[in-house]
């Protein structure tokens, strides 16, 4: 069991209508308010119209910023910031899905610190605040409602990557389950992917720590219980609910305290995918994952036959790995690279940008340092 | 599944050495600090050695309380208030188990509302803030070093009870698994109990929380694994690690997620037993839990069952408590009175007392309202 720190200073809102409380908590960070969201969804689902509402009774003044994009990119962040410094906004508000949190996120500390989003980004700035950054959450997958976690794309380097500092943990989230019930399937499932291959990601750090051991299980047990639920049921409130809540826990540190670091060479890996094709977060992860445990079966071999124990009651590596993917078609993911129209003539560009942009989560400690990323393409494309 | 606010401040210092993290920590509290203990086992296991140091060297004065009894009282409190406020302290800081940590919370708000330890204790006080807190851990069990709620007793009332608020978070917590290296067998079961008890609290509240359900099992299953181990091995560093993060888990909050409150009707019963007879708090609950489940299988026996297939994979509602007593019995903890030398003769005494402070763990949605306290100490003394 490896030396820690757990602390996460979020204040999470759960449930029915939580957005109630927003005004008042909103009411304490300042009077003016820069709202950051994405298109259309949160105009059907209900969020954008009770967050202006809430606002509203406050008493806060409004600058909106739209558009952010489901892979969200450095332009928008620059710009909605921009905007925020011109109007001397006291705090950001994100109304939507990880892109929009995120994006808020590093607005927050380029308006404190007046730089661009990618010098935060590159660790070129060591922040010493941002803005107060408020949540209203309305896709369960990212997690990012309660961690520091930024995730940011740059079209013009064809980077993608994730950026961690205290600074950026939300202050306040709202999570009301029903804001998630107009995802539709494709999305939903995506999500439920994203916070199971945040939990594995965790899983496979450094260090023996039964107790977050036994928790990432749960996790995801709850998502393999009530994910295909959901997807049959789109309406339920409650199915709703347990899944938005196995997301938050499955990235808020809880499942890392006794391990070092995790290792996020999965993510890294499918954030190529979705650089080239614009794949969806979720569905890039169904497919980099499994490939990335075969590929890694003689490093972590040991871990998957664990958790082959914990979750299926079978400590086989290979099929811990086969019945995780079969759970990921069963929420309607994709597997393998064939799966989302890309063809083994696409190979080499996949395998030339994991390698320019050094694909291995970024993480000292990382157990990939050798890995051949020609060969876990090859187990992208494997029948 | 209830609404409800997930929001713990408190930033937790886990591992070997990690108080070495405390005078900077402290220098950003403040210039002077009361530093609040009990007798002489954190002088042995070197806690109060290091955080005097830690102290020394950040150039903080200290203001020393020491004396804090196992079962706390409100004179200590109101003794250890009256020094801080005369001395002016900045912040308080306790270095021991749950009863030095519970004073030192209690102390920390009578300062700031300049008010005496009872009058917070009864709720005739709404505390706006409370002076930092920090505590330096070395008793796994109660999980006081990363909540809100403090236990205290009055002798003159003959009253034991907890309360709760925000403002009594500690501000850091040191957990420092080597420091808990020195407790007796007795006291390390004690706290293996009070962890479980913690858990089983909460799983007995209303709500359909899943994933609660799953953490709380999570918890058990560790104290199971490796509460027996630990009793054998008292110096394994590892496992004084496993508890101690399973204790601070089994009662910060992660386990209610979801529900309305718990039910602590058993806590409120040990309680009776540590004023008529000074019994430790852990060999209380071991005695209490037992009685109370059996009392309460009509209410709660679904939930006994669940409990059961998660933890044995056996859904028998008396199952599940022979199971659990078993395993109090394992970690050398009484389960009957006769087990701690308090005869039938005593039970009228018991029952007397147990009616006069309303045992019902001050939960407006108790499931016990309607409790036979006498068949509950009959089931206490049962063979």
């Amino acid at each position: 069991m490896e030396n820690f720190i757990a602390h996460n200073p979020t204040k999470v809102h759960f449930g029915k209508d939580v957005v109630g409380q927003l005004g008042e908590a909103a009411a304490q960070c300042g009077k003016k308010a820069l709202l950051v969201y994405g298109r259309g969804s949160v105009l059907r689902n209900g969020s954008y119209q009770d967050t202006k509402d809430q606002l509203d009774k406050a008493g806060i003044e409004i600058i909106e910023y739209s558009g952010i994009k489901p892979n969200p990119i450095v332009e928008d962040v620059d710009k909605a910031a921009a905007l925020g410094m011109e109007k001397e906004v006291d705090m950001v508000i994100a109304v939507g899905g990880g892109s929009v949190i995120d994006s808020a996120k590093i607005i927050a500390v380029c308006i404190t610190e007046q730089c661009s989003g990618w010098d935060v980004m590159k660790e070129l700035r060591d922040p010493v605040r941002a803005l107060p950054i408020m949540a209203v959450l309305t896709l369960a997958a990212t997690g990012t409602e309660m961690n520091a976690v930024a995730v940011l794309q740059n079209n013009q380097t064809m980077e993608k990557f994730g950026y961690r500092h205290p600074v950026m943990f939300p202050k306040h989230s709202f999570l009301d389950p029903n804001y998630t019930r107009s995802v539709p399937a494709n999305h939903t499932g995506y999500g439920i992917v994203d916070l199971v291959a945040h939990v594995l990601e965790s899983y496979f750090g450094y260090g023996d720590a039964s107790l977050s051991d036994r928790f990432a299980a749960s996790v995801i047990l709850e998502a393999m219980e009530y994910g295909p639920q959901l997807m049959r049921n789109p309406d339920d409130y409650l199915l709703r609910a347990r899944i938005m809540w196995a997301a938050t826990n499955a990235l808020n540190g809880l499942l890392s305290y006794g391990r070092l670091n995790g290792d996020f060479t999965s993510h890294s890996l499918g954030h190529q995918l979705s650089l080239l094709y614009d794949t969806p977060h979720g569905a890039s992860l169904s497919i980099a994952f499994p490939a990335w445990m075969k590929h890694m079966i003689p490093k972590v071999g040991h871990r998957l036959e664990k958790l082959g124990r914990d979750l299926f009651g079978d400590p086989s590596a290979g099929g811990t790995i086969k019945r995780l993917e079969s759970f990921f078609s069963e929420v309607s993911c994709p597997v393998r690279l064939g799966d989302i129209g890309v063809g083994p003539d696409q190979k080499d560009e996949i395998v030339a940008l994991m390698n320019r942009n050094e694909c291995n989560g970024k993480n000292p400690d990382n157990l990939l340092n050798d890995l051949d990323r020609e060969q876990i393409v090859d187990l992208m494309f494997e029948a």
